[in-house]
């Protein structure tokens, strides 16, 4: 639906933007409900106000082909479309470290489908880690309700594994259960994912 | 111009992005003849095949009204506008640091305005900055054909300071080039702005 203001100009929300995510079943629990992209963007606007991080999920890329400039209001784009991005839909900065990641869902029960990661992602969050950032994937398991962070290093394990001869094209939940961090839903922030970057951090430290 | 491929689609470049950015006089040489942010995407991509930084341009926001989803081919956007990012437009990491910055370009020969900048690109530089990043703008004096690296905090410094009683709208040339750093331009990359990184990493660590 478009909003327009009383002078005729139409309204653009600062915050909201359509995205191709689906939506997922609501739960009982409001914040569970929430889509997992919406729940990340909730808890960084928390981090952001207390100070405790700066972390934003990038702007969609789009490709815009034809534009109007009418007089005397905001150009308007008549012809455009969605681009894939080269590199993760999130980064930012967190206890001076260097933080970048994708965030996915599945309703998959047993484990983690490869597909839904692109090969530039993988690319981008290695290069990253290469230089010493912190770089790992928040999946949600939303028939479950369970969200894990999982760092890059795993997945491109996986990810490279899946084009030899045992052909494995998803990640088993036993595997992410063992080596990633489970994300407890809470209020404040919604998903409370630093936690998980203390222990990492922690261990780079020692 | 559209381009379409012998199917009826249409090609969408990779790379080129429609920009608002005007365009400056050419110079002699190629390279200064590019526009400021070109120059940077060039340099950026220089680093991260050399391996040496990973930092990339975030897409332009923009707000997406109405979407076609015609059968068989991708989704077309007919109507969206431009929106202000509520971050800076470069950001990644370079020696394990977290870096952030903005980049524009003046005509102007003695100083550089400030209404170049908005308030949210100040906070989130401040905010970065407290959170241990290393943030800066690169301006570039076009007519000059000059570019220089300035840490946000000198920005931060007159930014706040045009709002009380002497009301300077702007930051000398002499300030800049006493306080920042001067980009030389080269072959490739054609503006290697990691060196004036490398004497500000250095002095932290002292």
């Amino acid at each position: 639906m478009t909003i327009n203001y009383p002078n005729g100009k139409i309204y653009r929300s600062p915050i909201k933007e359509i995205t191709k995510v689906k939506k997922t079943a609501s739960a009982s629990h409001a914040k569970r409900g929430m889509k997992l992209e919406d729940q990340l963007s909730e808890s960084n606007a928390y981090y952001l106000q207390k100070g405790i991080a700066v972390i934003h999920k990038k702007p969609t890329p789009i490709q815009v082909v034809k534009v109007d400039y009418p007089k005397r209001s905001a150009a308007v784009i008549k012809e455009a479309y969605y681009r894939h991005s080269s590199t993760t839909d999130f980064n930012g900065i967190y206890r001076g470290k260097y933080i970048d990641f994708e965030a996915k869902e599945t309703q998959n029960k047993l484990s983690f489908p490869l597909k839904n990661f692109h090969e530039h992602q993988i690319t981008h969050m290695k290069q990253c880690y290469e230089m010493g950032g912190i770089t790992f994937v928040i999946i949600r398991f939303s028939t479950l309700n369970r969200v894990f962070l999982l760092e890059s290093q795993h997945l491109s394990l996986y990810w490279e594994k899946q084009h030899s001869t045992d052909q494995r094209k998803s990640i088993p939940l036993t595997y992410i259960e063992e080596h990633g961090y489970e994300i407890e839903y809470g209020f404040r922030p919604a998903l409370d994912y630093l936690k998980a970057l203390d222990t990492i951090i922690g261990n780079e430290n020692k």
